[in-house]
């Protein structure tokens, strides 16, 4: 694939209740207002070998868990499946790609849960992604009560990553503000305690800047 | 885990119909008539969570397939929870654990698949395993024939596995062969084209070796 005909590949990180799935819709359909191709993905999951491996990971056997680093590896196992079969054809094919968690969760949740070397974990990442690195990450922030009550308003049934302590949520927030940081080049913190017309405006200036480097690479 | 409370950690390798899983249930006969406790599990699977990540490995949805990296890693995710919930707690209360393929089978089958770094996943089976390294290695080696007909004569379906042609065969024995040649304090080659009495008497030598040394050790 060459950079010309390549869409672009933004991932979006944050807590649970901090707006992802609700910006991907928005930001897309935004996108496909400028005659964009765009694929909206979501992770773990993605492909039929990544779904499955999802629900493995979300719903292992009665009583039964994994470890940290068991799930890092099963993540990172659909991770491969998603793009080989999924995001990288769509990137080669010109289309941009908005994926709903990406690597960064991975890191901030394996790396909160402990037991698992950080080190490790960054070059499973490395050979996983290989050259496909997102263009752009935004990293959507919320304080803890109000991701909490959107977490609460929202339908369905809280799965095991919602179920947990005020604590928890709190290091998966200054992790994921870590990263943003260490990151400049790839990443943008979205403040998303606005409307979620007011968390599309301040998405689109970052991804309008990826556009216009499209239009000026085009003849 | 002390040494002179802990058990030995004993792996069974080699390509299919070489006879490994024939060897386990001797070995552990022959074990258990000198009074050690033993556990006898397989790679992948050993723990409900394992079993889940095999079925999904070798049972893929229809017209899916694994990446070789993918299956690395899913394996190694089976793998993690295998030691961390079977294989450790064995050796702490000073059982010896039979296990019918491990590591060695993933370096040789996803290396030859190709397409995965060797580095990579030697890096990754050096994190999942940390000091739960084998005591020794059996690697049982037959002529591709021979492990052929004993393939065909077996009851049960041929799994994804088996059903590959004969350069691949080939490949694997030549690279287990590697494996007991790079790491002979590890490894022992064994040859299996004689009676199932004559490979256990000769594994046996071998594994009384270990014996020998926990006698040595007791007070
Ligand atoms: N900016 C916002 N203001 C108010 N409510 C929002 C906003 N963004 C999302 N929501 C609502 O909050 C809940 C969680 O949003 P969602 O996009 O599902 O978050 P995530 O995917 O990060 O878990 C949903 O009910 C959604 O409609
Ligand atoms: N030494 C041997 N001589 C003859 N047949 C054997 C021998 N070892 C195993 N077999 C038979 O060959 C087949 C494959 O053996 P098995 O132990 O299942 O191999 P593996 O587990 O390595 O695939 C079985 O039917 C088994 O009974
Ligand atoms: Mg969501
Ligand atoms: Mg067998």
């Amino acid at each position: 694939m060459t950079d010309t005909a390549a869409g672009h590949f933004i991932t979006l990180e944050g807590g649970e209740g901090t707006g992802k799935s609700t910006l991907a819709k928005a930001l897309a359909r935004k996108l496909e207002a400028h005659g964009i191709g765009v694929v909206v993905t979501r992770e773990p999951g993605g492909t039929p070998l990544a779904e499955a491996a999802r629900q493995l990971l979300l719903h292992p056997p009665e009583g039964e868990a994994w470890s940290p680093l068991s799930e890092a590896l099963l993540v990172n196992a659909a991770r491969r499946d998603h793009l080989e079969k999924l995001i990288r054809p769509a990137l080669a094919r010109g289309d941009w790609v908005i994926c709903d968690r990406f690597a960064d969760s991975t890191r901030v949740y394996q790396s909160i849960e402990g037991g698992v070397d950080v080190s490790a974990l960054l070059s499973i990442e490395r050979e996983v992604l290989g050259d496909t690195v997102p263009s752009m990450t935004l990293i959507l922030d919320v304080s803890l009560d109000v991701a909490s009550k959107r977490r609460t308003a929202r339908a369905g049934a809280l799965d095991t990553f919602e179920r947990r302590p005020k604590a928890f949520h709190e290091a998966v927030r200054a992790a994921f503000q870590d990263i943003a940081r260490s990151e400049p080049a790839r990443c943008r913190l979205i403040d998303t305690d606005v409307t979620p017309d007011q968390v599309l405006d301040a998405a689109w200036k970052q991804v309008a800047t990826l556009l216009q480097n499209a239009r000026t690479a085009a003849p």
